[in-house]
């Protein structure tokens, strides 16, 4: 394994885990400090928010800041062939890094708050809405990432990954995971952020459901790659 | 139908869809959460905001992101005569999915959180007073779309419409619709963010109203259009 | 009076106008829809800083969007002797404007509210903590407008203006007005945001005040103007 | 002592002092105005991101904008033998600064509000976890501040930091301090904010250990110091 290869699993077993921390940390917080149950998911969505779009900004140039296992298989895939195609070994290893740091950053989170670590969830989360729901969260989720970066856009992945995020908590009903990683480690603390280890399989295929098709309909949006010069700058199709 | 015209087809739907969905599921998911007011529209609002801000960025490369009949209505006149004026056809096919769109976003919130979908609303909407509301929302939400463009600064457009509907949602007494689009698919939820069908017409026509007056009060502040050297850096008039 | 000249006074009317509406508006909302007390100032001050951002970029072009008699009278003294000085009479004038849209703004958020308009505010607010507060809201707004700008960044003003002013909200005890034009339209709307107009004199005093500090503090932290090379690009002295 | 050296000072001494002003006033102001614990939190943080991302864009240019020994000590230790190196005594210059106007911050937030300034807190603040989550929120924060440096993309920093702050408030356990100017600032208020002097020592040990490791962690990530072309640009390894 290369330097490079080594600093990029270090990213994201550090990125994953400082996102799952913020999730199960503030739902803790908001969970101990009011009775109000929309008042602690804006905690957690807001929190949710500020963290995920600066943890992006700062592991991105280390290696993509994926955090999630959909989004690595996603760009996987679509960087075959081209010069910065990668093996499915370090593929592969990138998502053992994301889930091994979900789970250390759930245990981080819990120690940070003198709560019992490496627990598993009691909150059993599913049926066809919640299902449903994370297709449409995850769907989302790729969509905007693979369209910014065919559009030569990236830079604005770390503020719109983290809006996506900050609104599908709200307008899905299952408060968007949309991560696989994400869902294994949050399935070891039995506090607000917690799913029961029994619902975390059908999440995650919802979630790979809607990673696909999410990024399918991207590649449908934007054809051509990133770097032609047409798409290279801010587009306007304003009134003027 | 070219690909390109057909990929701004898509784009407009899923986005029109997607915002409509945003706002419907949010105010569902408030509604079961708190019994308080403000905080169910600050939920609402808050999650209009980064909802709206993302799919802008993501949708603008492949048809300008209009998301709303009056925005393509003065899109479509003031690019007449210009390099990108396009055909009647067009501008009414957009709008068609636009509403579409709309239609199909309320319904599949309501899917997300097991409500009924395709209901009408009972949610009375009206009188002066709101009407002017949606007048001054949607005059103010011309006024920048068109301001931004005319002064070559469309880069901003994601954040500054989505901050300028946030505060509508609040300064406004009817919550800032100012899309008749987003109006036609909200009359057909029977959920927090719904307005009944009779409703829908005076507050369509206030909006083609504060439209109108938006964009001319644009056209009066900015009157050369974006291009020429002297408005296409940010300028600076400010205390130095 | 020039064209570009009478453009910048209806800008200054506009913007002025619609910053009141704002702030009177969603003080009238937050109140109807909360019994709490932070919730309410937490709405007000949340669209205070959305709405105070997108009127800046969208008016900056056609005249510097002041909004305010201390930001003109700042920037007509540090305009004088340079390229763009201009004269004491247009300083006048577009003072008259900002107040003229003052009164005119509280006077539409409370039309769009159905509440009495152009009525005296019964809300008296004064005392030395009170005053001080105005003083250090006022100066920290000079303070970031005019570091900005002779630091050659004035297109971060926008957001950094309205984060200065939402933290003021706060953090001072006067809720920051900082504002002399909009502390007189506030005088006219017996609301949350309203004034009585007895305790307007002291508090635009002391925003008077204020303003020459945080004028005479930007100019001592940053003697060179912007223009310089030295100064032009984003500096950076941080660990590295 | 160069006036350049001077207006550094000054501009730690304001910055640190108006940061510790915000967190002190806005504590004071949620206190006052609900009863919520987590709204008051909210408030607390909300006014921090607000106005920590002001105070670093308007401070920058004049010498780093540190507001925070930490800060200042990776500064001071990663630019020896740099062309930017400077001495120690400086640094211990700039730390006194910051520490005397987190003092004055205080005094002046109690003063707006009219509470007792310069009294000792009775806020007790200890154990493991509490300080477990100070190394973690200050690891975090020299984390962001080194890896943005270093990979020549500093323009971020103001709302990058503001947002790591603003997620560790509420994802750690305790509040999130990160600063020993702060902390010292904050034993001489007994409000909200507030720290018992007793408390400090452990606070300001924990956080240099975070502010080392965070460091060390940074320079792991990205050995190559900015200003090399390959990282120079807004990096994107993103799905395409």
């Amino acid at each position: 394994m290369t330097a490079a290869a080594g600093r990029r699993l270090l990213a994201e077993f550090t990125g994953t885990g400082l996102l799952v921390a913020m999730v199960v940390g503030s739902g803790i917080a908001a969970t101990r400090l009011t009775e109000d149950a929309a008042l602690r998911l804006l905690v957690n969505s807001g929190v949710t928010v500020l963290g995920l779009a600066v943890l992006i900004v700062v592991f991105t140039p280390v290696g993509g800041a994926h955090f999630n296992p959909v989004v690595t298989g996603a760009d996987w895939l679509l960087s075959q062939g081209t010069a910065r195609g990668y093996g499915l070994g370090e593929a592969a290893a990138v998502v053992g890094c994301q889930v091994t740091g979900a789970v250390a950053g759930a245990a981080l989170a819990d120690a940070m708050f003198a709560a019992p670590a490496l627990t598993p969830s009691a909150h059993h989360r599913g049926g066809v809405p919640l299902l449903l729901s994370e297709v449409v969260a995850t769907a989302g989720l790729l969509l905007v990432i693979v369209a910014l970066a065919r559009t030569g856009r990236a830079q604005h992945a770390p503020w719109a990954v983290a809006a996506w995020i900050g609104a599908a908590y709200w307008f899905t009903a299952s408060t968007s995971f949309a991560n696989p990683a994400v869902t294994i480690g949050r399935t070891l603390t039995d506090s607000y952020a917690g799913i029961a280890p029994a619902s975390a399989p059908a999440f995650i295929a919802a979630q790979i459901v809607g990673g696909t098709l999410g990024t399918a309909l991207a590649v449908l949006l934007y054809p051509a790659r990133a770097g032609r010069p047409a798409t290279a700058q801010e587009p306007a199709r304003l009134a003027g």
